[in-house]
């Protein structure tokens, strides 16, 4: 199932994208003045293949797992927090809780690889594995698992698109899980563990020692392949991550749009653009975290960030903040007039720079 | 009325700022870790003696002029613009209309220096005078005219207060006035018009040395006294920066945060921070306009652009798509539920970065 999703995954519909470039330069305004809002409209138009693409739906899809390598002290939160949170999240207070009901969007909360048994109403029962091992001393899971949580990721989102969203928004709880994301991003772009690590929920100098000499430990011991994603994904990745990955692969397979979050959800991303390269078309990144190394992965998989507001929470905040710009895109293609029906003179062509 | 008005503008709250901080400090996130959303949330706080504010209601007031330096041939569109504009934004079909409609805020389109006479439906009435002198020439309007326009903007954000909202954003629509914004922050910051001046809507080179010009001639022959704001404004300025220059100290006056836009309300900003520097606490700096020289503006005011999206349409497009933003931030502190609430295990106090 997982390689036919990736095998489904094709181009951007280029003829839609002319025709909505089209249109966006007949709108009553200097051409390209509505600059990264138009952007995201052709893009769109290419990952629907609709030149006026509407959002009727919207779900942001949170994967949560634990993590092994907790155990090496890289973590200023206890582990318990991710049953705690994800409590939270069902209850509508997380901060994913309130930004994913002030865009109007379904919150999904996804048990993929929690620790513990999770018996909370509203979580989606998905789990592969109770967390995964500690990459410091071993892979985290086997190959098997890694597909098994990726088409966890697979089967939930396209469940969301055949409930009529059609506009995702990946979110990301697990206590720990920067360390692996760390461990993916050196991986696959060849940083040492230290170019790779950043702070996460702000560790002090002591645990961001631990925190790069696990990450280190988890790259020697397990010597992950670049070339080989799933390799990578197995050895040193997380359940969520994976699961994440999932939702990518499966939303860019059913050409729906999908918003890239932040630092463990942009890692995510990239095992999804490694797997397939062309699933990288319908991601939209939505914000720079305040993550050191954000940047690098965006950089690997050659995305721009929407907005900047130095948010490093994940959970899918800064997605789910996004979406509310993504559905403006839409509505500038749809409701916005061109010069010729509004009866507005034409801007004098002559004087315009080319 | 507007010496009275910039008399009534008061210091922020720092009581209730130090409370929401307080709040914020205890929800079930890192500390920070919502960045700039934080930010404002704080500042909305201090803005309204509220740690809590909720949005009630919101206005995008649109103020519209002409401008005699059209005249130079600084302008690529022509001056009937204005008002075909004005007649699409009152239709919801230009760039504002759908964007305000989209942020569920109020559109008000208001005729406070339109050359011609405006019988548009749904366009407030209150012109001061019929366009603009022709700056290169002269003074843009008398000091008792800039007054009169300041106080329209004043009534009608105060009128929109009053009529339930609490969340303000400016636009601006005038063929040309690119131009007199220019000149402002060249008179304000000590700026030639080379430095002052940018491509608008995308001028070519030889309009372009039109309106560098053309500003230069307006600061030699008129001599603006930066000391002096009004005289900036009647001598350079425009109705319809005097206009937004109006609602921004009417809303700071009355505590209600407002949204700046782009180049030509940043002008209005500058000439309310002018007259009253209070003023700039009241006001949210929404995105970072591709026009040159708004960088320049904003550094003056020491305001931070909340989103970087390159637009430069103006109406108040890029306000308006924040406007959704400073809702998510009053909602973060409404909605969100702290450690103990939630029951979630605190942070190892002794990881954390000080």
């Amino acid at each position: 199932m997982l390689y036919q999703t990736i095998k489904q995954i094709g181009e951007l519909d280029r003829k839609a994208m002319e025709e909505a470039q089209k249109r966006l330069d007949s709108l009553i305004k200097p051409p390209g003045s509505l600059g990264v809002l138009e952007e995201i409209a052709v893009r769109l138009a290419g990952i629907t293949g609709k030149a006026k693409p509407r959002v009727q739906g919207k779900s942001v899809i949170v994967m949560a797992g634990d993590h092994g390598v907790v155990d090496e002290g890289v973590s200023v939160a206890p582990r318990e927090v991710t049953v705690q949170m994800m409590q939270a999240m069902v209850n509508g207070v997380a901060g994913i809780g309130v930004l994913a009901r002030h865009a109007a969007a379904r919150l999904v909360v996804v048990d993929v690889g929690v620790l513990t048994p999770v018996a909370l109403q509203g979580v989606v029962q998905r789990k592969v594995r109770a967390g995964t091992g500690n990459i410091a001393a071993g892979p985290a899971m086997s190959r098997d698992e890694a597909v098994q949580a990726l088409e966890v990721g697979i089967e939930v989102a396209q469940s969301e698109i055949d409930a009529g969203s059609n506009l995702l928004a990946t979110g990301d709880m697990g206590i720990g899980n920067t360390t692996p994301s760390s461990a993916i991003l050196a991986a696959f772009g060849g940083y040492t563990a230290e170019e790779a690590t950043g702070r996460g929920t702000m560790v002090n100098d002591e645990v961001m020692k631990l925190k790069i000499s696990a990450i280190a430990r988890a790259l020697a011991k397990n010597r992950p392949d670049p070339e080989d994603a799933l390799d990578v994904l197995a050895k040193v990745g997380g359940l969520e991550i994976a699961g994440l990955a999932g939702v990518i692969l499966g939303a860019a397979a059913r050409r729906t749009p999908v918003l890239i979050d932040g630092f463990i959800t942009t890692a995510a991303a990239l095992v999804a653009f490694k797997l397939q390269p062309k699933s990288r078309q319908y991601m939209i990144a939505s914000h720079l975290s305040g993550e050191q190394g954000h940047r690098l992965m965006l950089d690997l998989l050659d995305l721009r960030p929407v907005i900047h507001l130095q948010m490093r929470l994940g959970e899918g905040t800064g997605a789910a903040l996004t979406m509310s710009l993504v559905e403006a895109a839409t509505k500038i293609m749809r409701e916005m007039a061109s010069f010729d029906e509004a009866g507005v003179s034409d801007l004098e062509e002559d004087k315009i720079l080319k």
